[in-house]
């Protein structure tokens, strides 16, 4: 840890509405995976309930590709729901009268986290696509360093799905010393060939368009809408199970009696498609939408261990809990298992449980009293085996 | 059967590559479900084998979203194999050495039949936007006309995958006197709404391309390759099984041995999406493809009858062979077998076959033996009882 980072609380960083910010690695940067050095940067991050004084109740709670750092209440930016409000909050499993719950956006990101819209220090304008690509590990890198700036050595429980999930098992190998539980929910040791090939899809569809200027569209005072819009349909497509698209929308028309007979949003799913891509340009950063999702293609733990995902977990002190849902084909049961399996040949303490959904993959987000049920026992597991105190 | 409209052989039609080609519709227009009348119209046809005397050894092949009258042999526009190759052919399943083969170019299409890149006769210029929306009844009111246009009356067997699959059943509906026997394969009485939200984020990726100039590009000199691109990206992913991705891709990397830390096609499976997508733009036009996905995501034969499938096949004369691959999840067995509980419950003649096979929607047009062995055993049959002679 570095401890001698010198920091500084800031009320604003680059987006006024950030909440909470602190700048690290001013005087030693963070040095990322590419081998480029980053610093100073910004964190923007969120935390709910209190820190008790043995700084022993700490649940770090990771985001996914599009979450940010407001996981309960209304997020100010957007004027919605936090991402987790059924997570997250008192007397919920992740409760705050008992927690400290940390989240921070992740590096690259596009919340207060410095990323491709920040301005770039050392010109003064925003960095585009000469920002550095990042990866999972160079996202927890950067939140053990916000952990070290809370003086925050160990955590109870570091959680998150689908690309939380990936920087949560992250944490587990990285710091497995700092992580006493960890719960990675929906996620996967590596990204697939499909999830690769849908992520190129989107990022193409941005690249694409004319109004992306080679990622310095700022400059030009322009916004890639289309391309970004198709690539955030594309993807909400894959979070979602083909029986829950026919039970929300089926074939049913949208405000009409008949077809058109053209091209404007004749079906309910079509309309809806449409309007999670409107809404989507509203909020998020077509380049951080690159970054992000390429952070998620490059990793791979099993790549990193030669093939061997167990030699990631060899002496692992961390108690895991891994959780699947059956209707969810982009992060699916087969990808935990392998996680699982690995764990098991590290002689890791791994639970493991597949929950019955027809969600898709976005369950992790959606009401599963199974899954709630589930993360309170293996809380309750982990807190009888925690030399801290959670109370 | 309009035995008394007007039609002559041309040379060449709007393709000059188009191969056969004939006008139809010049006296007594098509009118089509929008209630548009169209005519005249070409349509861009292909034969292989011979038709014998008795005009009874007609198999009518219908294609796929993207497919043309070039089922075998060298497509004369591409200069690549056609897209039958296994199928079609002397001593193949559909055996020109016994039967006729019969495959036009669909309505709306871009291979010398009519569709939204033709001249409008009216104004002389390219139909664009005003080129009216198409459904697959009109694709199949089309063939019907080409049909008595060639004298023929009944066709002893009609088939087709996936938009192939859903004209032949079509087929088997609206002129069931005329149908001996029907293979519809990979297909479905409806598209669902997974089908919808993919071909609708396809074409807004097309829609969203300033090189779309609404629908006019052609007068624009331009093309939107971007968008076009990215639609068949988005569609080659859904034509493919995770697991069959996995095995031609995994995560290996192309031409390189590290991480790029940019945004280019580091992996095989980037590169091959990227490559189908500029392939595509060279030989498809991106207005016919926002006809052709309009016109599958109108095809809802159930809805047609009320809800009750079965009504539309009650008193078929038709034998169906109806045929579904497990690793399809496109087209899944589910939707193939509401087809044949509604064959079923109209006490229609009907074989169902479903085939294990991990290779995704795609699979009807690769080298899967148990169904060619499905289809040379189920023509047998369909032969013994055909009052015709197929020799």
């Amino acid at each position: 840890m570095n401890s001698t980072q010198r920091h500084e609380e800031v009320v604003t960083g680059p987006e006024e509405r950030a909440g909470r910010t602190v700048v690290l690695g001013t005087e030693t940067p963070l040095t990322l995976d590419s081998g480029t050095e980053l610093g100073p940067f910004t964190i923007a991050y969120e935390t709910y309930g209190q820190l008790n004084d043995e700084k022993s109740n700490v649940i770090l709670v990771c985001h996914a590709l599009t979450g940010d750092q407001f996981v309960t209440g209304i997020n100010p930016v957007t004027g919605r729901d936090g991402w987790w409000p059924l997570m997250v909050g008192p007397g919920l499993p992740f409760d705050t009268d008992r927690y400290f719950v940390v989240c921070a956006n992740v590096l690259g990101g596009c919340m207060g986290t410095t990323g491709p819209r920040s301005d770039d220090p050392k010109t003064g304008r925003p960095y585009g696509l000469s920002f550095p690509v990042i990866t999972i590990k160079d996202m927890v890198r950067a939140q053990a360093m916000l952990l070290d700036h809370l003086g925050i050595d160990k955590i109870f429980c570091v959680s998150g799905g689908s690309m939380g999930g990936m920087q949560a098992l992250q944490w587990t190998v990285t710091y497995p010393e700092r992580v006493h539980a960890a719960i990675p929910i929906g996620s996967a040791a590596h990204h697939t060939a499909q999830n690769i090939a849908l992520h190129e899809v989107g990022r193409l569809a941005i690249m694409g368009d004319t109004d992306w200027h080679g990622g310095d569209y700022l400059s030009h005072n322009a916004i890639p809408r289309a391309g970004l819009s198709v690539a955030r349909m594309a993807a909400h497509i894959s979070y979602l199970s083909e029986a829950a698209m026919h039970r929300k929308f089926g074939r049913q028309l949208q405000d009409r009696e008949t077809l058109s007979y053209g091209f404007g949003a004749d079906f309910q799913v079509e309309s809806y498609l449409r309007h999670q891509g409107e809404v989507f340009v509203e909020r998020f950063d077509a380049n951080s939408y690159l970054y992000l999702t390429r952070a998620m293609d490059y990793f791979d733990l099993i790549a990193e261990y030669r093939g061997v995902l167990a030699d990631a977990f060899q002496g692992s002190p961390t108690r895991f809990c891994i959780i699947s849902f059956t209707g969810d084909w982009l992060f699916p049961t087969s990808e935990n298992r392998t996680i699982v399996h690995a764990l098991n040949a590290a002689a890791a303490n791994v639970s493991f449980v597949e929950i019955e959904s027809d969600k898709g993959h976005d369950a992790f987000l959606l009401d599963e009293p199974e899954m709630f049920e589930t993360i309170r026992g293996f809380l309750r597991g982990a807190a009888e085996h925690w030399s801290g105190t959670t109370q």
